[in-house]
């Protein structure tokens, strides 16, 4: 029997036209659907293409055993997490392995900080696989300032707040456009490095992008903590006729 | 009478099912449609959407008055670039004026180095704007390489060929992966460059990403010349369970 295929496919930044043609196409008609979540939460991939899946698809939510409660550094974190993304590869390639296609419905773009990632490296050589490329987050968010993000030879850096802070300094100095993501309890560590490289009036924080309770306005302005779907953008200034 | 919107809608990478379902629904009822090309050509834009264009859709083609036969730096360049981007400016207000919509095609995503920005600021408080992201090329050539670009807390940089060496060497020396775009004339000082830094084992070139012509080797293998549509992509290597 022909084995199936495992579509990674990028869903975009949230919004459900924001998908690509063939994500949606895709998505539509799938007979077999498959994203993480947070235990006991629909998930945020699912909720992006509420409405879109076939009546009788069947959905395969691949819950993480763990996202915040322990440490990245923790052992116990690599090796819950290993054994559960071994879990979901095994239920995955069974489908492929019958004969069957299966969607993984990937937030933004698949292959850029993505969870589908994990996944990949280990389906790879086992099943066939094919990703889809998406809108990342932080094109919506740079698009939702009205300001284009770069010009002419402009250079960009995208940093995770989750560096440590004298790196942060280090890059958001040295660079002319900037994004930075996983934010969330890094504020004001991140707050910090802006200062102490002398950027933090450029820096503007996008909520949201692309969803309906997008939200934007100057980093100073974010004081006590910011949602999950938070992005740091600084325009860069390039030449320009 | 109500003014039209200009809409700069981002077409992704190449592929027409890489569009977003925004951007196909717009495109496929625009009344206007207008792209840059350089003289004489069908331009890289206008031929993406080919076959998706309404029969009695208006075009307006913006031809550029120069390309590369004159330098950057040369004062003319500017003068000449921004008399035409004036000249398509008030091409565009007269038909938003007219209570018409057009739909300009900007290839990628419209804000990260594209061309629309500079219609963008000039048209921004005198006519109602509307900016569609799309999947960038980048986006496209990371994926194509069949690698995942950043992991965990990877740090991203995205480099012009068109820099100086000592600052190509810098910052591939200081990021994680890497993504360089306008290759073109400036292919043997970035190859210089990626030896200097130390990495010239790890680069890839993506010559058109997910176009027919797609083509992927190591970055050691381009010898003589590489095709405008040529993006060079370093893959990240962090943290992962």
């Amino acid at each position: 029997m022909k084995q199936g295929t495992i579509y990674g496919v990028g869903l975009g930044p949230g919004s459900q036209d924001l998908m690509s043609v063939r994500a949606d196409r895709l998505i539509r008609g799938a007979s077999h659907v498959a994203y993480f979540r947070k235990k006991g939460r629909t998930g945020h991939a699912r909720s992006i293409v509420e409405g879109l899946l076939a009546l009788d698809a069947i959905e395969l939510p691949m819950e993480y055993p763990v996202t915040t409660e322990i440490p990245f550094n923790d052992p116990r974190y690599n090796e819950l997490l290993a054994a559960f993304y071994a879990r979901s590869v095994a239920q995955l390639t069974e489908i492929a392995d019958a004969g069957r296609d299966v969607v993984v419905l990937c937030e933004g773009d698949p292959f850029f900080y993505g969870s589908f990632m994990h996944l990949y490296t280990r389906l790879q050589g086992r099943v066939p696989v094919s990703v889809v490329p998406g809108i990342t987050g932080m094109s919506a968010a740079w698009t939702a300032t009205g300001q284009p993000v770069t010009w002419g030879d402009d250079i960009m850096t995208v940093l995770m707040g989750t560096l440590p802070e004298a790196m942060l300094v280090e890059h958001i100095a040295g660079t002319d456009a900037l994004v930075v993501m996983k934010i969330g309890r890094h504020l004001d560590k991140l707050r910090r490095a802006l200062a102490r490289a002398g950027r933090e009036q450029d820096a503007w924080l996008i909520e949201y992008a692309a969803m309906p309770e997008e939200r934007i306005r100057p980093f100073n302005e974010a004081v006590d903590s910011v949602p999950y779907f938070s992005i740091l953008v600084i325009h860069g200034n390039g030449r320009r006729p």
